[in-house]
C-alpha cells in the first residue's frame, strides 16, 4: 500500500455494527451502522458485517483495490496474532470464529483484528486531538472494557489482552460478573448491567421505570427526572467507575482517561461524577496529572479504533 | 565514567538504611546495613546515610573517583527530577529534603534518585535472572508499594511516581489508609499494618502474641504455630495481597510478579495463598500468561534497585 492509501474498518459491538473508510489522518469518508442482531449467530452476522464494508467502500466511492489493509474491532477474548474470536461474553456462540480469516477472504487485502476498546485507545491517541502521550481509554457500552497507551505506544500485554480493565475488582464482596469473578467493574458499569440492576430494583418500588422496557438510556433519563430508584442504579454506576477509574490512575498515572461507549450520550450526567470521584480518590500526584473526558467521536469510536490498528500494524508490517 | 565503573547506590528504608557498591553485571562488591533510627530526623539520618555509604567504597576498596554515579531509593512521594524528598508516610519529617543534592555533594558524583520500590522493580528486571520484559515488582516492607517494567522499560507515568501501587484499594469500604483513603492495600499489605491490626486484635484475646513485642515477623511465626488472631491477621493480608495482585494482572499483564521486602522472609507462608488466590481471581489468559514468585535479593533488593537506576539514568545521560 502507498502511505496515501485509505483504510476499510469494522466494529463487532454487541449491540451495533460499524463500517467505515478511513484516511491517514482520521478523516472518515464514509461510515454505516446497522443493528447486530447477535441472536442470528455468527455465520449471519459476519456475513452482514461484511456486506456492511462493502457498503462503506462504495458509500466512499472507493474499489477494494484502493484499500491498504481491513481493521477489525471486535469484544475480546480475541486472539490478535490469528484473528480467531474466543467466544466474548457479548457475542454467544461466537466460540473460535475465525474472523480475521473470513474478512481477508473477502476483502484481499490483509485484516487486523484486535480486541474493540483496546482498538479505540488507538483510535483516541491518533486522532482524539487530546495531544498526550499516555491515556487510558473506557467503552462504557453494551459491555465495559479499555485499553492503554503508554508513551505513545498500545500496550498489549504478555497475555495480548492489552489489560482486562472491566475486570478490575471494584467491590470483592459485590455482585457475580458473568467471569465467574465478584465485583469486577464490568459487574456494574455497562449497558448491560445498568438494565439488569435496574429491572432487579424496579419490580415492586413504584419506580417510574415500571413496566417500561428497561435500558441504560431509560435509566439515565429516568433518574434525570428524578426517580429515587433509577438515581440509585445511575449513583452506583458513576460511584463504582469513578473508584474503577480512582485504580486506574494510581497504577497507569496517564494523562487521560477518556470515557467513550454508547452509555457515554449520557454526557455529564456521567462524567461529572466519575470525574470528581476519580480525581479525589487517586493519590494526589497521580491526580494532579490526569483529566478525566468524554471522547468526541460518539458512536464511531469503534470503526476509528480498528482503523488505527490497521495502521499501526501496517506500520509494523 | 566508562562502562566498566561500578556505582554507589544508596537505600532509605523506614526501617534500614543500606549501601553496596554495584558492578554492572549486578555484581555486589560491598553490602553494609544499619538501622534507620527514623526517630532522630532527616539531618541525623541523612548524615549515617552518608557515612554508610563511604563504607560501602571502603569495604569495596574503592576510592570515590573510581565510582561513575550514586543511585538512590528512598519511599516516595519525591521527585525524581531533582532528587527532592516530598514528605513520604514511613519517614516522618522528611518534607522536602533535597537528598539528590546532599549525596551528590558528598560524593561529587551525580545523584539518581527514585521512589525505593519502582528502583528495585527495575533492579529485579537486570539482575533478578528471570528472562522476561514485562513484570510488576512489589516490597512489602515497613511499607507497601512497587514498580513496573513493561517491554523492558521502567514505567515512570505522567506524575513520574512509577505507579502508586500501594494505594490500589482493595476494599473501598475496608481500613483508613494513611493517605486518607479507605482500603488501599497498603492499609492490609504492609509490616506497619499486619502489626498495627495484630494490636488491634490481640487485645484481650487470649492470643499467644498477648503481652509480646507485636511484628509482622512475629505475626507470621505465631500463625505458624496456630494462634488463631494471627491466622486471621496473616490470612487477611494474604487474601488482600491476593487480590491486589489479581487487579494487577488485569491491568498490566506481566509475565512475572516479584514480591520482595522484609516480611517475604515469610517464604511459602505468604507466597503459596499470594500466588493461588491472584491467578484464580485473575481473568484467565492474563493469569495463564503471568506467575508469581519472590524475589532472590533479600536485604540487597533495595541497593540493587538503587543501582539499577543509576545504570539506567548513565545510559540516557
Amino acid at each position: 500500500m502507498t502511505q496515501q492509501q485509505p483504510v476499510l474498518a469494522l466494529d463487532v459491538g454487541g449491540t451495533k455494527l460499524a463500517a467505515g473508510a478511513v484516511a491517514r489522518d482520521g478523516t472518515m469518508r464514509s461510515f454505516c451502522q446497522i443493528e447486530t442482531a447477535v441472536g442470528e449467530g455468527p455465520t449471519a452476522v459476519v456475513k452482514r458485517l461484511l456486506d456492511l464494508g462493502d457498503q462503506a467502500l462504495t458509500e466512499a466511492h472507493l474499489s477494494i483495490d484502493e484499500v491498504g489493509a481491513v481493521g477489525v474491532g471486535c469484544g475480546g477474548p480475541l486472539d490478535p496474532a490469528t484473528g480467531v474470536i474466543l467466544g466474548p461474553p457479548g457475542l454467544p456462540g461466537w466460540d473460535a470464529v475465525p474472523l480475521g480469516q473470513l474478512v481477508a477472504e473477502r476483502f484481499g487485502d490483509p485484516a487486523y483484528v484486535e480486541n474493540d476498546a483496546t482498538a479505540a485507545a488507538l483510535g483516541e491517541y491518533r486522532w482524539g486531538g487530546w495531544g498526550v502521550e499516555d491515556l487510558v481509554y473506557l467503552t462504557v457500552s453494551t459491555g465495559f472494557g479499555g485499553g492503554i497507551v503508554a508513551s505513545g505506544n498500545l500496550f498489549r500485554g504478555a497475555a495480548r489482552q492489552g489489560g482486562e480493565l472491566g475486570h478490575v475488582v471494584v467491590d470483592w464482596q459485590g455482585r457475580q460478573c458473568g467471569c465467574g469473578a465478584r465485583g469486577c467493574a464490568e459487574a456494574y458499569v455497562s449497558g448491560t448491567s445498568i438494565a439488569r440492576r435496574a429491572t432487579e430494583a424496579v419490580a415492586g418500588s413504584g419506580s417510574t421505570l415500571t413496566g417500561l422496557p428497561i435500558t441504560a438510556k431509560a435509566v439515565a433519563e429516568h433518574a434525570r427526572a428524578g426517580d429515587r430508584i433509577a438515581r440509585e442504579i445511575w449513583d452506583e454506576t458513576t460511584a463504582m467507575l469513578g473508584r474503577m477509574v480512582a485504580v486506574l490512575i494510581n497504577v497507569c498515572e496517564p494523562e487521560l482517561v477518556v470515557l467513550g461507549g454508547g452509555v457515554t450520550r449520557a454526557g455529564a450526567q456521567l462524567l461529572d461524577p466519575v470525574r470528581e470521584a476519580a480525581l479525589r480518590q487517586a493519590m494526589p500526584p497521580a491526580a494532579r496529572a490526569c483529566d478525566v473526558v468524554l471522547s468526541h467521536h460518539g458512536d464511531a469510536v469503534g470503526v476509528l479504533g480498528a482503523a488505527a490498528i490497521a495502521y499501526e500494524r501496517l506500520e509494523d508490517a
